[in-house]
């Protein structure tokens, strides 16, 4: 099959590589031509622009834009729509904010085309161990696509089977796969929204109980209490038999093995959309979310310099009780 | 009436100076002979140890330890304990853990003594103002001590009477003047462990309110979102018919008075014995307190200089996505 | 001075009560006729609808909308702004998105209106104690109805003087009275908004520290250790000489004087705009906010029927454990 | 190598099983006479009562206490003590306190005899998966008992190998089995109750984000926003690729698999000793930890059926604002 893609950053080149090595055909664009040009040297079709894009692909088209969320995915939707033809398809693969998602698909249906939204995670590892992709768009072109689709999904051997999911006829076999389609568009990108939420309170859940292993010998504790803890071996077990065994376990202790002490990190920790507009979605819903809000903030407090509401703490104490924090 | 004070810092000094105003006499001891001799100027009788403090009061004596919570509290009461006869009533007014408060009522009146524990409230403005008072012990030695502590107490006019509640026969009127009898030993302590819990919930709710006000000029909203507000006269206008009105605020509206962008304060803010016991005590009965633990973690994050939670992060950050948040 | 009110329940009503009583002028409107006879019985000249409202009073107008936020706010300026002349002024009184001022304001504007977004707290208490009141607007337009917001504030009596803050010459009187103009529109209901977040954040801190106290006599505690304590008598005292020293707190305190298992109440509680819109502006500014995220989803999960998060818990103890917690 | 086991429920039963397999002799004790007849059937040696163990057993012994944390591990400790000889081994492999793991040790050493706190983690699934085991003791001792350790550990090919973690001489090799040397007394229990702490933190962020995508289809959202989504076919694609990729992520598709709405479940979830404790050394060491709070504290919420807290909001709604909760 045949796809466009727009973006060759790190996940839109890999995706194209993992396209080409399945045996379909790609042309790829990329504003910086070193970028294509290395793509080409793998087997794509290089394009210099976007109308060069539409020109190279047979329709009904298949392009995939995988831009940075925001101006850059809006843009090139704008530029795309007017060039394709009806029944053509556009792929928003980043990490778009899902309200967009419903409202690019209402506005490019309504000119005849068809629009994805596909939350795709995978990183840098996806070229090889395939992406997992949540779906939202309509069902037939959603099928449509599916030689693409299932081409960049992990595959069914990529974990042991679930004891109990029904299989055969009757069920879909795409979960299974790695693929889902999750609804309507929106789904794709709501679905991938929360699964970053679930992923930033899965990390901070981590990060919280290393800390409490590295602080085992805190002056705080009597001295009989003091532990000294081998973050790096503690890790490494606990990746076989025990409950929290997790592919990002596994990141953590290779990461403690090569730095026990993490030293090559500085502590502030950055956030994307995806972990605010979970937040936004729990409070829209009135869902209850403290793990996922917790971990958000973590990374707020973690880029804080300015620590305004720290020092209103500390005025607060120095005016009840004479307390001084102040500048050293 | 006559009482014994043992430490005279800030606490202690001031609630010594409260009672001699109000007509009381007091023995005053302190290991800094400063302290005692300002005292002595004020009117108190000055003691150069211990023995002679329980040598200058008439029994049955009464001896209020205003001492840092821990060892030097534990090593006052046994000092003091072999001296003390029959019927004498030590006090414990520092902010000590609530269980050593049951622990030390029992083993004091193992000998024939009394104990009360007293959590004790107001900082440098109980002098004038009074101090809240959360007692815990025998009713008799309670109701024995009632001129000390009715003196130390703000008094009926310090607040509005409540509407609703009952006065007269059969109600107690000493909640009213603003000190309680909270029930045995032990829960003086408890009720003001939980009264510092709730300070540090309530201070946060303001912190991190006033931080989003600042921040409502942030270059991460589109610019005809952005505010610039001040903060002084907001805090000032709350004072008066908000729901928010406090005397947390009071203080808040007069820091930020004198110093608009807190300048003065480092945003370390460092925590007391009782906000963590209040966790502990919700831990231990499995109640939920959300608000009361994250502004503990608060204060933990903010003199958090290691940063190796945020570190862990990065980590896994790096691991899955490639993304570098390395030390600069 | 002649103001407009539109929408006369508990907090319109109250407030046209005030105005009147300070010798303004009002028409009132609303819906319900019962309502703005009541008014008309009190001083107020009552309007049948919205065109005479308009042509009851003297241009320049002042139009002040005291009504739900949300759909019912936006049909009330929809339909009022056709009928004003250039200089008059509306005034959104509710609890409304302050977004939704910022974009009012500049729509108004281009038809040569003013627009004023006024965060209102007092609650059922404004009518005697006054208004908080937080205003966003243009500064010439709040200079002129400043007798209006004068009125309708506390007052300079309502509170002590704050010691530090400059009075006088080149300082804005307004905050002291209870009042303040905190910037162009959408500061007013932004202002609020926090103010809102805040008073939650303070509210849990409350329940949460009430709830431990009244746990204190948990079976889950050794029986040495368990403290039966008194509520009411404890929330009395706390109101003087305490650093928890609080309106909320006198509330608390007047709740428990006269039932003190509050069991008057179900433990649901409802929510409202401002809660949530305060966490979704920390998340917009990547303020972290910990304490007033925990008190909205504290309500969220006091009416969260369905547990679904619950179950999904209980599903993983008993795939990993065989701990069972299926349904009685 | 022979190891006597005192308790065979779920855990000590199994990982009877799992050493007979492997082909080491195993002394059995269950207050439980059909326990201990159901484990001689499959090998091991019954013995009726303590003293009976301890014949069993050739000095040096090993014995592996598996019984509930607190008064039944502490009584077991208590009477084989004066039955052990010097140079014997008494295992804790309990959930125990890890203090609890200190003094015991000290305890034991004063005495001649050996102590090692082993957390094991791996419930129902140890038997067929192995068992990660966190080990706290004397580093002779620990060694001396390799052959049960390593037979109860899951292995080597249980997970991949770490890129970049050292092998060979110098570096240990246990971890990489599955079984770690945490430190001596106190760090096999302190390691366990962290990995239980992380374990709540990740089962709360996927509870959580389950529970957002089942309120995507809340009436709270604009209609054209409302998505209705398949859990079970969501969670079995992040099986495959995805960043949160895990054990509990399986069993979670498992559970949804087979019940799509968790029917089965109640809702209100239990919590063990750890996750407390968790909290408790995060608190006593200073460490922010709000994830592993946040998830303690709605198993909490979940089981909260007095909802004081939420009743305590509600009399406050209704003090300043009229606002009605009452009971229906």
């Amino acid at each position: 099959m045949q796809l466009g893609m727009v973006g060759l950053g790190r996940m839109g080149g890999n995706i194209v590589r993992r396209l080409l090595r399945a045996g379909h055909a790609c042309a790829a664009f990329d504003r910086d031509p070193a970028a294509r040009e290395a793509l080409a040297a793998e087997g794509a079709q290089a394009v210099p622009d976007l109308p060069a894009m539409v020109a190279a692909l047979a329709p009904p088209r298949a392009l995939w834009i995988m831009l940075p969320a925001g101006a850059a995915t809006e843009e090139a939707i704008e530029t795309l729509a007017p060039l394709l033809s009806p029944g053509d398809v556009l792929i928003d693969g980043g990490n778009s904010f899902w309200k967009d998602a419903v409202r690019r698909g209402a506005a490019l249906r309504a000119r005849g085309l068809h629009f994805l939204d596909i939350g795709t995670s995978g990183g840098v590892w996806g070229l090889a161990r395939g992406y997992s992709l949540m779906i939202g768009g309509e069902d037939a072109v959603v099928r449509r696509l599916d030689p693409i689709l299932a081409a960049l999904a992990p595959g069914r051997d990529a974990a042991p089977p679930t004891p109990g999911r029904p299989r055969g006829e009757g069920s879909d076999p795409r979960p299974e796969q790695g693929y889902v389609h999750a609804g309507p568009n929106g789904a794709g990108h709501f679905t991938k929204m929360v699964h970053n939420g679930i992923e930033y309170g899965m990390m901070q859940a981590f990060a919280e109980g290393l800390d409490i292993l590295k602080h085992a010998d805190s002056p705080e504790l009597p001295e009989e209490h003091r532990l000294s803890l081998n973050l790096p071996d503690i890790t490494e077990a606990w990746r076989r038999g025990s409950v929290v065994a997790s592919w990002l376990l596994d990141l953590t202790a290779q990461a403690l093995a090569g730095d026990p002490e993490l030293e090559g990190f500085s502590g502030h920790v950055s956030d994307s959309g995806e972990g605010r507009w979970t937040v936004q979605a729990a409070v829209e819903t009135a869902v209850s979310a403290p793990v996922l809000s917790a971990a958000l903030y973590a990374r707020f407090a973690s880029r804080d310099e300015r620590r305004f509401a720290g020092r209103v703490l500390s005025a607060q104490r120095k005016g009840f009780g004479g307390h001084l924090e102040q500048k050293p």
